[in-house]
This record gives structure tokens, C-alpha cells and sequence, in this order.
């Protein structure tokens, strides 16, 4: 096994050498401009990971690794335009830098080169699987973001709606990721089953972590201001959950009336405090951490990959940014 | 070989009967409103009379067809969001209908769908070849719509620009759309590019022609205003050559100047006439549909096949809506 940072090099440098026609620039400038923003590349260090631990070198899963990562990229950018975001890792997004036709017809041209690269350096057989669990889960993405539109106009979201929406959005994403890995390493189906487990409830517990860091993160260590969700009455565990046990009404009252934002941040803080809301989310997160790494039992690897897939679910647990 | 409302009919029929799912209703409801709200389906029949033609019963290429036709469709979505359009076949479009963002992501489930299906009932050989002609045509198609947008912000677009932005925006398609029958049926791949150039070829004067009928066709029978290109000085064969060769300055003066949109298109039209741009227009597309028709001298196919393609072609030629 190599090291995260190591499998972070192999990916940037796959993407420093993708090859954009030069024209035209108006589609091909802002798909690098998204790709080389940066981000945590969690995607495609799952997929090189995966298929280290399987039992293939990671260059092997390089395509597949590249492919997850575009298609990752693609989704921020026409979801940025679905949410009118102006900024993404401390940046313009696309259809600010540029124009919203040029973010909605590159994010088009992302798509598609997403499900070129995903398909090179394939065997017919692996072709074939390869498409197969990455289109079933761009489907499932698809779904967990018109949920998630969907959610806003709705006040009867339970735990259990937000919990299958963050699953659908973001969570299988990582699964799908872990199972390319085991595709291109020739893994049997359970193996790759198993790891498609793991990174989907490693993406649970990655986005409860991202909603909590939202709302108790330390703005210089996380990135952005605090509070974000509060103020946009955003569907969160948190939120849901507090609506949900809320004896006095406070919730339900942010909910309809204008606020100072600093006061309403501070006041429906409190309640979540109140309510015991932090260490439950956290002791949420746990659980799909814990659930994560059980999934490792039914896969066979060396102690070092073990480890390794052990460390990042254990890093998502207290992650600060 | 079938004729060309028999092909419609097995179209028709696959389209009715998709299997999307029942949630979320945001994201498919847009996906079966645009797919049943009718078109020419010239595509589809492409591709199913191309896979008759070269050997195989119509019906082993549907599957690609209608990815063909689902993949069309989604670029009408997209490109009537960035082109603000309202209207789509006599219907509100779907950023009109729903709103804009349900439009961006249903048309992405689209684009994965368009793959989706376009895989089904191959062999592993042909899966590679389909998905391969597939890719690198909606890098085309994108690459069109690119150019088309930025013509808007350019003076200087030459004629021969336009029919390399009309190639690649819509007349590949076409191309793609026979390829693909091609390949279904097991074809070499001379007779799939010969079939690929015959579909570009019509493809161009399909869309000469069109440009052709929005300044000189009969409102009633063609569906739509007339004027609509001139009203938005938008880049046609038509203007470009007006722009390039009128010595008074009309046409100059018309891009820069506001007017009455009757006396508009009638002065600028009156312009066209002076310069003898009609006949001339209908000379260009008599010259696509005639390269055409030469395509199919590269191809075996019984006299009825050829009949086909040929009248597929002729009536391109002088088509009225």
C-alpha cells in the first residue's frame, strides 16, 4: 500500500495531464479551471486504494480514479448553478467566472468525458462492469440532489428522508468509487460489493460530519463561515431532528420569520445544545464509521490496506475541515 | 425494408414504453414530458433503417436508437435553458414548465440514460464500438453549441465557420444516428462510415434547409414565425453571406441598429432577394443532399434500401415544415 499522500500525487498528476482540445476554449477552459481547483480527491484515492488492496497496482485503477473525480467535479459545478453558489474553494464557481450557459454546457461536456476516461485502459469484461456500477450510481446522485431540491418546500422531511437523500447524493458516490477499484483489480463480486459498503457508509458519516462542521466547525480550520445552513434553514440532521423534539416552538418559529442572521445562528445553536444535538450527531457519525469499518471483515487484505481504509474512516470521524 | 412510418411506429412504441421510476417525480416527470412531446424522430428511423439496410432486422438496433433519440432530446433541453427559450414544439419548455434547475438535472439524467440505453442488447464488441461513435459524436455536438454561442459576440464568422458549427451542432448526429444502425447490424466499418458521411451530409442540408424555411417558409405549414433568425441577428448561411457581399450597408446597419420587427425582416429580407441569396441557399442544400446520395454508392444494400435513403434525401431537399 502507498500512502493517501502518495495516491493524492498519482491523481493530480493525471489530471495536470489531461489533454483539452484547444478549441473551443469557451467548453474546454472551464472544465479545467473546476478540475484544477483542488478539493480533497477523497473519490479517486478510494478507487487507486482499493484496487492497491485488491491485489493490482493503483496506476491499473488511474482511469477509473480520473473518471470518479471528473464526474465528482461535474456534479459541484451544475449544482453550484442549481443553487445560485457563488464561490467553491475560495473561487468563483463557472457560471460567475464565466456565464451560466457555459457552466451548464461544460458541466454537459463533463458528463460525457467522465464516461470516456471511466472506460479506458478496460478489458471488454471490465468495460462493461465499470459502466455499469458508475451509471446505476450517477443515476442514485441525480436522485439525491432532486431530493434534496425537493426538501426545501417540504416540512415533513423525517431522519430517515434525510438520511436516504445524503445516501443518494453524496454517500454512494464513494462506494461506487471503492468498486471501481475492485473492478480493475479483478476482484471477485463480494469483495467489490463489500468495499462499494464501506465507502457509501464512509460517506454517510463524511457529510453528517460536514453538516455538524457547518454549524460547531471553527471557521479558520473549516474553510468557511459557520452557520451557513442555519440561515438558509438548509435540511440537516440537525435541523430535522431539532424540528422534530422542539417543545417550545423555537424551531418552527426560525423557520418562518426574518432574523438578524448572527442572532438566529446564535439562538437556534442554542436550542440544538439544549436538545443534546452535538453529541448525538457526533455518536451518529460514529456509527457509520463503525459500520464502515465492519465492512472490512468481509474482504480479504493485507494488515497495511486494512489499516489504511481504517485510518480514513477513523479521520472522518473527528475531522475539523 | 420498412418504410419510414413503420420505423416511426417502432419508435414511438419504445418510447412509450420506458420504465422510469416512480420517485423522484421531479426528476423523470421532465425526462417523459420532453421524450413525449413528438419531433420527426429522424434520428431513431436513421438508425433503424440503416441496421435493415445493411443486414439485420430493424428491431436489433432499437435500443441505440432510442438512445440516439433520448440523447437529442436532452440537448433540446439543455439548449432551450441556455438560450432562454419558452416554447418547444407548441409546448412550454421544461425551465418553463417546472423551472430551471429541474431542467439542468433532469436533462443530466438524461445524458446518463442516452448511455445507459444505448449499451443494452450488445455484444461486447459492439458495446465498445457503439459507446465509442456515441462519445466522441456528443463531444461534437457540444462543441457545435459552443461555437453557435460564441457567433453571437463575433463579427467576423465566415461562411465556411458556419457550416463547421452546423456540422458539428447537428449534422454528426445524423451521422452518428446511421453509424450506429451500422454497427448494430454488424457491418464493416467502411460501410459504418460511409453510412456516418451519408447521415452528416443530410444532416447539413437538413439544417440549411431549416434556416432556409425560418426566412422563406410558410408560417401555417412550417409551425412556427417566420423572421425569428433575422429578429435575433443570428448567424445563418443566409446572413453571413448578406453581411460578407451587400455593398450598401443594409445589413451592417440592420445588426446595429433597433427597428419595427416587421420592417425588419422585410428589409432584410428584400436585402436576401437583391442579392439572389434564395436560390442560391437552396443550391448549397441541393449540393449536401447530392453528397449524400453519392455516400450510398460506397455501401451494399438492395435497390429498396438505397430507394430509402434516397428519398430520405430528396425530401430533405425541398421540405416545407
Amino acid at each position: 500500500m502507498q500512502t493517501l499522500s502518495e495516491y493524492i500525487s498519482l491523481i493530480e498528476k493525471q489530471i495536470r495531464q489531461i489533454d483539452y482540445p484547444s478549441e473551443p476554449d469557451g467548453l474546454y477552459a472551464p472544465v479545467k479551471y473546476v478540475l484544477d481547483g483542488g478539493g480533497k480527491r477523497i473519490r479517486p484515492v478510494l478507487t487507486l486504494a482499493t484496487c492497491d488492496a485488491l491485489g493490482c497496482s493503483p496506476e491499473t485503477a488511474l482511469s477509473q480514479a480520473l473518471g470518479i473525480e471528473m464526474f465528482h467535479n461535474f456534479t459541484l459545478l451544475h449544482d453550484d448553478v442549481m443553487d445560485h453558489a457563488d464561490m467553491r474553494r475560495g473561487r468563483p464557481t463557472v457560471h460567475i467566472r464565466w456565464d451560466e450557459r457555459t457552466a451548464i454546457l461544460s458541466g454537459d461536456a463533463m458528463l460525457t468525458m467522465s464516461s470516456v476516461i471511466m472506460g479506458r485502459n478496460t478489458t471488454p469484461e471490465q468495460y462493461r462492469k465499470v459502466m455499469d456500477v458508475y451509471q446505476k450510481t450517477a443515476m442514485k446522485v441525480y436522485e439525491g440532489q432532486q431530493y434534496d431540491m425537493d426538501f426545501e418546500n417540504r416540512r415533513d422531511v423525517s431522519v430517515d428522508d434525510y438520511i436516504n437523500m445524503i445516501r443518494l447524493k453524496t454517500a454512494v458516490l464513494l462506494g461506487c468509487a471503492c468498486a471501481l477499484g475492485g473492478i480493475m483489480a479483478g476482484a471477485d463480486p463480494q469483495s467489490c460489493d463489500a468495499m462499494y459498503a464501506y465507502g457509501e457508509r464512509l460517506g454517510l458519516a463524511f457529510q453528517l460530519r460536514d453538516d455538524y462542521l457547518d454549524t460547531y466547525g471553527d471557521p479558520i480550520v473549516f474553510g468557511k463561515e459557520i452557520g451557513g445552513d442555519i440561515l438558509n434553514d438548509k435540511k440537516t440532521w440537525l435541523s430535522i431532528t431539532a424540528l422534530a423534539e422542539d417543545q417550545s416552538g423555537i424551531m418552527a418559529d426560525e423557520l418562518t420569520r426574518p432574523s438578524e442572521p448572527h442572532e438566529k445562528i446564535e439562538r437556534v445553536r442554542a436550542l440544538y445544545d439544549s436538545l443534546g444535538l452535538p453529541l448525538r450527531c457526533q455518536q451518529l457519525i460514529d456509527s457509520y464509521v463503525d459500520a464502515a469499518i465492519s465492512m472490512l471483515d468481509n474482504v480479504s487484505m493485507s494488515p497495511a490496506a486494512r489499516n489504511f481504509f481504517i485510518r480514513l474512516a477513523e479521520e472522518s470521524r473527528s475531522r475539523s475541515h
